[in-house]
């Protein structure tokens, strides 16, 4: 950590902060700059006092230097990403992971019939709302723990292990008996009590990234469930919020390469929410696996027109099967193969 | 809702959207005008099938044109503000509701000075931490229980009533045990399950503005708790995020003038997480109330050098009396009172 | 458009709006919903007294329907994209159009390293700043007239045709004599008499978008260059600004498809701005030419770490040449060549 | 500055770093860190080798220490704020200067009307648009130099000085010659070419804030202008582009009480153009001068239903003296005044 003394700060204030630092315990190193003067602070936990020494007077701010994550971030020169098995599907490996199904649990027979169409496309794993967090209360919230039900009736089918959003954590229980991952939405990113609860059933859990939420929130998110003692941790970039309107998100893929660098988790890439419009899946999708990700969720629905959420960002059964067959050579020419 | 044709598009398509408009039992009006054509669509619900009509062939957008929240929004014509009452303290009326107090409790002794120096400067109600929402793991999560019990004490004992964040769904009951207002946090503005059971409870709810929401989206979770049948609800702007870092947020403090044109629920501003600066705090207090706040959050604590959290942007107690007394001369320049 | 009234507004307020309608000679549609009436404006130039409509009493809003652009539109039913030739570099052709060199004109020396670097890496076009805009006014202006000679130059030795970037309408008809391509940066994409000035010369122009632009807004610069008269032009996304601090700016690759939809003019990534890491540059070129982009522009240095501006972000031009090898396949992979 | 090494970074890499600062001619003072060296570099103009030692082996980022502005900074402890005289017009004194016309220039009579009816309210000074940046190529451009001797007649007929945009570099001269003090347009903030020339005029420049331009970003275009030798800048907010689309832009208050920290220049607001409703505007100028703010611009228009440009945001005479008279009580509040 560093504090930067005000310009022109008197030698009393900078006394005093260089004390203060070694009353907390740290060792202080005073440079005397030309236009100001900084403290270099040295010590395990520093950040934590990161706000006190900003109040001291004559000062001008504290530079925070390290990451503030630990256990989320690469360790030094190791470059390989930590590959998660979660039942039959594996990110962070060669093939890219391709998680497909509808916005919401509908109908055993619509869930059906996607679970087969995405399995027959190629999917690796299964996606499905089974309790929605909707903008407005009058919307479809869900079909609860018979959505639940539906889902591990579809995944036996098929043998696809799949995943379902958990929005309370009352039914964090609930939802990890039934679904093979866990996925912690971007409305609830920052839900610590969630993210605690989530990271103690041991069951892998998928990440969002928040719509405002930077980088660095996303890999703290990760943090939390980690220090709770679950490293089966899939981050997904799925959009931020920008004064863009032209898609629903603005689809940050620049997260990729920068995640890549930072953390040892698989990063997947959703571009169903991240475009909100089902013609700007496939090209995004293709962008996403050029750009690194490890994986893939995108939304299928038998009948977008009639689907209760999200229908126009939905790839029906049809379009899935050929938005994977193009997807092949573009992860092929990175390195990486889509079956 | 208005269904926009793309520009060029063919008769049959035209029709057929008219036909689809028809079959969800709702009236169309065609409208064919210079570049294109766009149909108007009548009847109640129709927003829950904007996205089914997007997906038609040859519809480029669908516009929406209603506002999707009933309960919160003004009445036709009615220009007063409901008044809403906690304990002693009210919101939406000619004086100026302040709520002061730490970001979190700390200590009996800590808390109690606050209290009583709040209680001194004017304050109408306590506020302070018992759950925190930290970035990080490896911060300070809050007293949790044993603050629930501190806030009440230093509330029975200063005459003041107290607001404290709930995060947790399993704890709404607990803390609505104690406390006389529930904060949902920005961070939780859409955890629509914690909406909902707060809004069960009856208690008075003071719902933050999310860090990336619309004011719509902060009007729409307000509706999720009016919907559970609670209409005892106060809207925060507490700063949204932007490129901007010189301020932790970015106060919009026209989301005041807004909220005043399009919801008849009180509006209280928190300068101290919407600039996160103490010597910010009150210049925008002054300039909240100046735009028509019907209250203000801040903080404040009895050595914010020593502050586990938010001590840069809170106020010494001192301080806060003189902010107090600033604060007079400007509310009854805009025909309101602090005392 | 469509005039949106407010809710429960009176007959008088409807009859004035209507009346209003007619009176600027449209046609005025009424219709009268469940909970509010919308008046639908036809005829041609609506757009131009939007704001009038806004200011009739019992007006909520008026909605824009139609898009404000018409030239850069891309016409009904016609899905090619305009191909725009620049001496041998050709845009919206089969081939990735690739421009590549440093960020600004240091020396005669260092260009011509470059330019044979980046042709023999196989750029199709030679970029490099005479003028550059700089935030502070102590940074290198740029060598103007003299880096405009070397650019040119070198251009004649490598056979490659080069852009550079105009940003005065003093020096427009100068670097139209020498430049092959003029470019209108970020910072200038809405400095109309430039975009004028560019558009009347008659060469092509490369139209980046602005750092807090919309597409919509992008397209309506292009408008400008093309009502003056000139169709040739290449639209470049380089980034918005956003919350995020991990990249410089973020890179909206989702623009790729949007304009493909909406423009038949060619679209060109440009990563190294949009990222600002010269590590972020060859995963965000290979997204840029998987979602669609019709060619990247990249700065190259001979020796980066000497740069005197964007260093951190510019290839070696031996990076340059594996960065070449490495999207051959990617661009196989959608249909596209590098070569 | 500081080079932050990387995590676990290998002696002979802080090394090179050492010697590279060293090779520059700086002091290098390495601090061993818990987690990370870090190394101090001391020296003038060490900024303009940011980029490069950010490229050396090892090194994970450079963060800034100081402020890269000089002559726009406010000087230690120094509070005062330099007052700026344009003819009768005072900047930065106790009197809240209120810049106050038409968006547009648009007729000899309805200027005429509109500035006798606001030097009638008590406005400083007259502004109108003679040269107008609009989105779209179709919209009015301005009547150029017939608006400026417009203008001038406006000017002498009131007593107001005026101020009008230039948006042109081969404009500065003809504008400098007709208007009191020269403005540069958000879109134009960035326009450094614009910048010098209206900097050797010697004429005040009014400089608003652009609308993706950070605080520190404005304070850089400032000392542009002030590097050519001109001291006379009135900074200006006027609202910055975010999610939220209630108004036009978010008009960003908090700027007020950082520029009030940072600069010695004086600080106005733009309510008209922050909120880009008519409604919003009073509230937004209380809010203003009780944050601190030195003036304000609004805009006034004759009939604003008639307007050619910003009718919805512009205010009536009538509601211009009303706007004037409400003001009155906030200012005195803040030890300020009106007239």
């Amino acid at each position: 950590m560093v504090i930067v003394m005000q310009p022109g700060a008197c030698e009393e204030h900078v006394e005093g902060a260089i004390q203060a630092v070694k009353d907390f315990g740290f060792q202080a190193h005073p440079i005397y700059g030309v236009n100001l003067t900084v403290i270099a602070v040295v010590g395990d936990k520093t950040q934590e006092h990161l706000e006190a020494f900003e109040l001291l007077p004559g000062v001008d701010h504290v530079a925070r230097i390290d990451k503030p994550y630990k256990l989320a971030a690469r360790r030094p020169r190791v470059t390989e990403t930590t590959q998660i098995d979660v039942s039959s599907a594996v990110f962070g490996g060669p093939k890219i992971a391709v998680i497909a199904g509808p916005c919401a649990v509908e109908s055993e027979d619509g869930l059906r019939e996607v679970a087969e169409g995405v399995r027959a496309g190629g999917a690796s794993m299964l996606r499905g709302g089974a309790y929605k967090p909707r903008t407005s209360p009058y919307s479809f919230q869900g079909m609860r723990e018979a959505g639940l039900a539906l889902l591990k009736m579809a995944s036996q089918r098929t043998g696809l292990p799949f995943v379902t959003e958990v929005m309370d954590t009352r039914n964090v229980e609930l939802v990890a008996r039934y679904a093979d991952m866990l996925q912690i939405g971007a409305r609830n990113m920052q839900n610590f009590s969630l993210l605690s609860e989530a990271g103690q059933t041991g069951k892998p859990v998928f990440l969002k990234r928040g719509m405002s939420s930077t980088i660095e929130d996303l890999l703290m998110a990760a943090e939390y469930i980690m220090s709770a003692g679950n490293e089966k941790i899939i981050l997904c970039e799925r959009g931020i919020r920008t004064f863009e309107t032209a898609t629903r998100n603005t689809l940050d893929l620049s997260a990729v390469p920068v995640l890549k660098r930072n953390t040892h988790l698989p990063v997947v890439v959703d571009p169903s929410h991240g475009t909100g419009h089902a013609w700007a899946v496939p090209p995004m999708a293709k962008a996403a696996v050029a750009a690194g990700a490890d994986g893939l969720m995108v939304e299928v629905h038998q009948a977008p027109e009639r689907a209760v959420s999200d229908g126009p960002q939905s790839l029906t059964i049809q379009e899935f099967a050929t938005f994977m067959a193009e997807l092949a050579p573009v992860a092929e020419a990175v390195g990486r193969t889509m079956a």
